[in-house]
């Protein structure tokens, strides 16, 4: 019998906007050290990804680690996989993107590294069947994906090749194997050897494609792989002639498709959890516990598109990207496409293990280059109606000197993003407190062979008082009516309980000239009565300041004790965040919210408990602002109120 | 409560190449009799799609049932839906071709009617997320759904549109309601009113599209819907105005959609589970027996692509049809694009109570379409390799003046098809005898308000020896090898046993000049013993005959005794197939079969047992042929069969 084949890629990726701290981190714990490894093993033939951010980095500041790449594909021991240069979710992304951002990584691969890629890393594994077209287009020939996605089709056990097309375009498919992800860089190498002469018994090729981040920079893996030899030990094992080691291009040249197959949606099994609410994650574990292989292919997860539906913070960016994407098309600028690919980094928009929906820095950079693009953009001056979220209602938006705004009268007349242009960054990119299953864990058992997904840990002392979850979406602009007595946010961040109806209904919209108008009726549930109210708001947009006015309006017959306030989100960090009479200085003293009349303001942080790969993390998401007005309204009669957001001209 | 608002959508298909006398039928038992009773209610709002091939026949043949079409659009009773205008599942056919039907569908709609139709139906629901896009492009707002598709998505109980996006495109979603789908036309009105008042007592919109053909066609329809009123008596019911009808586009005008969503592929339930093995449908529906309504969706069956690995006559075809497609988009022939959209309807590629891949005489209008097409294209002459099935390995095809021949070296070098070009014809097009599902049934229990799926049938008597199952795909020039005095086929149609490996082992190929040669190595196990044995045999076209020759050498160092038979498999039907001296003579004498030496030649029925809306049908798919050779070889001594398939000159 011939040797086991191996076919080894590595997948490497730091998120656009990640800290400088962290690239330098990853490159001196784990990356470097792992070509170094390789380089002194040439014979140890693998394919390897870097994702477009990492090779900007390496060519800047990491000369070594670039040119351990460029003589190892030089000398054809590496392999180079293609993609997305800025990791897009390429089933996401519109097709145009999808080519561009393909084509990017290709040409950047052939100038600097002297490699046209064959091959492409699917961002995340996220597969949906056109893909085969849309990579077939872009050049590519192949791409890896994982157990599940063969599994949800039928085919198990799949230690080869296949081939699918779309659209009568081919392209070649290899299925990851699930075990050999968590055997390496885990478990010992007898165990390896084993497993690999079981799959080469049953015909079949090891296949592994896996994070890169495995080797050195997950924790305790340093020590693991570089302190104890792991990998020195495993690249010394794959050198011996009983091991035989190819490219995944070689291995196409030499062995053809062992099955034609169509595969639905889908990516690593993890992820097709994720994606579901908490609810239904238990709901699909507990349907999937203790179902033979047979039945397995028929019990599915969500697809990534849903990631859209479980965050609202997660659609809207998405639908921003759409939006700009299209004026990008449009322009023909270069300089905003750029921009543009590299706001789809795919990190900031979805979240389980992995993922940085939870991370402000992520989401913040996202806005960054999206806002860095539109700016590029012409714009209309003035309001402007348009469904940017896609959701078949018209928004609002305005966009001025320092200011652009977004507001959607459909849910509560509320603003879904105020953008400081100059900086530029999303002043209201605020993330609503969610349940996650994971807020129900328990202590994970220790165990050998710590896999990633084996190091949940239980969630900190501290984290005892964030197991509170919003009742609708931190935006702005929000009508919320309390109880006389009951208007402060509790030391949790809880805010008060809503007596009224406003907060999601639908307002009506129409513009007057620069001014925005919207309005509502609804009810208050108030001095153990429901009362009929009416609210009209407005904004205005002028070079320094947003200016937004409530006009309530007692429909009733009769005299109503009110307690209202207009519920505002900024991604302001508490330490950004100082009270002033009357008013609140923001970001650094560089904006002031103000109101009138006078108003107690009720400032409350925002906080999440997040999973990450380190275990639990609170991250301090921004700050709500809700200024609080007590009055009586007679029968019939309004009252006005005044929220101002400005720059301030002495910082 | 404003009265219940109910949404009707009709959808009326015929396949490209039925019968005439089916479509003479349907308009007069169903399509007219329905139009005249819609006509007689002016009020009653409806919405209605007839399919390319109904429309060609009426603008020809049924100038009233036009008419009366054409009269209801113009005073907006009717609105009339686009469509592919063949019919094709329009995920699997290329974008070129999907952009291509529906505007063919628009423009002739609004030619002829009036309409620009902002609606579509969507052939069988076969759902791919990227349609959105599809359809956006194409000038489309929405189509219909089933329940399952947004079930198996998280929601349940959907009556209202929904909406979608790929690449930032929006298109709305109806889902079609299941429940209205079984009741209407069977159940009677009072049910169907507590129904629409329950769907709108939970704030929702009765919406129903589902096959015309149920008022009239499918059996015991006409006399339930005309001769005992039943159509006649729902609509005096929807004109009442306790009750709302609205086509889907006053609809869509006058109320936003309910919620955005993401569905996965899917189509309505049955078709998910039609697409499976007939184990894996056994598996599928003891996994759903008594699961909830939150389990059901992770619950999911197949996907429509994977008809074409359960069936390889259906992937054979489709891929075909994609060769064809890229040629045809090369070549912008408008004659051979009609004929390639002709030959995209869907009917003759999928199988479960509906679809037509069991019946010959539409898979033979989907090649006569095929072949009309391809016959405008430029071919170079001989031999040229080519992947046509796009499974990564390349398969010789050439076209002479008479016949077309299509190879696959890499399973059995065998031969695929074989056309005849006047015709056009596959004179190969033959069914493989499978297990169906079905073939399992027990008597279905009698219910009223029978639906469709209530109808199925106890298999007839006759069909007691139709459960015999093909070891392989009937496909020619196969290389079989018996043990002797068991070379018959026997009564069952059931080629002996097979006792050799030649079977689907992968041959080299390579071409001189005009001559195609494959071989392989292989084992017969004859006398007890394996016996190694080399096969080479050629292939040969000249202007009216195919020539084949096969050479068998012995590689053993002793004398073996073998029975070898050369396997062919025509769509003759048997009385299309004439005995005669040493050869056959086929397709009614117009072809002759003839081998070399003299041999006797094994002539099978093939015979199918299948389900339709009907019940069981045996259908005559064609006719296998084997001529046996029996002969002892010596020690490394070779021998040569020969076998020809020529026209007569003399029919």
């Amino acid at each position: 019998m011939n040797a086991p084949v191996f076919l080894f890629a590595l997948h490497n990726h730091q998120p656009v906007g990640n800290f400088p701290s962290v690239f330098e981190r990853a490159f001196r714990e784990c990356y470097r050290p792992l070509l170094e490894e390789l380089f002194r093993h040439p014979s140890v033939k693998f394919t390897i990804h870097f994702s477009g951010p990492l090779f900007e980095y390496m060519g800047e500041k990491e000369k070594s680690s670039w040119n351990l790449v460029r003589e190892m594909a030089g000398r054809r021991q590496a392999e180079l996989l293609g993609g997305g240069f800025y990791e897009p979710i390429l089933a996401v992304i519109p097709e145009e993107d999808r080519q561009g951002q393909i084509l990017m990584m290709s040409r950047y691969l052939e100038k600097h590294f002297g490699q046209k890629p064959r091959g492409l890393w699917l961002t995340e594994r996220v597969w949906e069947p056109q893909l085969a077209e849309t990579l077939n287009r872009a050049g590519i020939e192949y791409t890896l994906l994982d157990e599940e996605h063969f599994l949800q089709a039928g085919f198990q056990g799949l230690h080869a090749a296949a081939i699918t097309e779309e659209g009568g375009r081919p392209l070649r498919l290899f299925p990851i194997d699930k075990k050999l992800r968590y055997m390496i860089p885990f478990q010992d190498l007898n165990t390896i050897r084993s497993y690999f002469w079981e799959v080469r018994e049953r015909g079949g090729t090891a296949i592994l494609g896996d994070d890169g981040e495995k080797f050195g920079l997950w924790p305790g893996t340093h020590n693991l792989v570089y302190g104890e030899k792991w990998l020195r030990n495993f690249l010394d094992f794959l050198d011996e002639p009983a091991i035989r080691t190819m490219t995944y291009s070689e291995y196409l040249d030499e062995f053809p498709a062992a099955v034609k197959v169509y595969l639905p949606p889908a990516s690593y099994e993890e992820m097709t959890e994720w994606v579901l609410s908490a609810e239904d994650q238990e709901t699909y574990k507990n349907l999937k516990a203790g179902k033979t292989e047979k039945e397995r292919r028929f019990l599915r997860g969500g697809y990534f598109r849903e990631f859209f539906l479980k965050y609202t913070e997660s659609d809207h960016f998405h639908k921003r990207m759409l939006g700009v994407s299209q004026e990008v098309g449009r322009s023909g600028d270069e300089t905003a496409r750029r921009e543009l690919y590299k706001a789809q980094s795919n990190d900031a928009c979805w979240h389980g293990i992995f993922g940085g929906l939870y991370l402000p820095h992520l989401r913040q950079a996202g806005y960054f280059h999206l806002l860095r693009a539109e700016k590029r953009l012409p714009s209309p001056p003035g309001w402007i109606a348009a469904d940017y979220d896609l959701d078949g209602r018209p928004e609002f938006i305005i966009r001025g000197r320092i200011f652009q705004v977004f507001v959607k009268p459909s849910e509560g007349g509320a603003i879904t993003e105020i953008d400081h242009l100059e900086s530029p960054r999303n002043l209201t990119d605020v993330l609503t407190r969610r349940r996650e299953a994971y807020h129900a864990a328990k202590p994970a058992e220790k165990r050998e062979g710590k896999s990633i997904h084996d190091l949940a840990k239980e969630p900190p002392r501290e984290a005892a008082d964030m197991f509170v979850y919003d009742t609708h979406p931190r935006r702005s602009f929000l009508d919320r009516f309390f109880s006389p007595g009951k208007a402060q946010a509790d030391n949790l961040g809880r805010t008060p309980e809503e007596i009224g109806d406003f907060l999601l209904a639908e307002y009506s919209a129409k513009t007057e000239g620069d001014i925005l108008r919207l309005s509502s009726p609804g009810t208050v549930n108030t001095e153990g009565k429901a009362a009929a109210l009416r609210i009209q708001k407005t904004l205005h947009l002028d070079d320094h300041r947003l200016s937004a006015e409530i006009e309530i309006e007692n429909l009733e017959s009769r005299n109503i004790r009110l307690v209202y306030g207009s519920e505002w989100n900024f991604s302001a960090r508490p330490e950004e965040v100082e009270p002033t009479e009357g008013a609140v200085l923001l970001f650094n003293r560089r904006l002031l919210f103000s109101v009138s009349p006078s108003a107690e303001i009720d400032i409350s942080p925002i906080r999440t408990l997040s999973q990450s790969e380190k275990g639990f993390d609170i991250i301090r998401q921004g700050t709500g602002l809700i200024p609080v007005w007590e009055f009586s309204l007679a029968a019939g009669k309004k009252i006005t109120f005044h929220v101002k957001l400005e720059e301030r001209h002495e910082p």
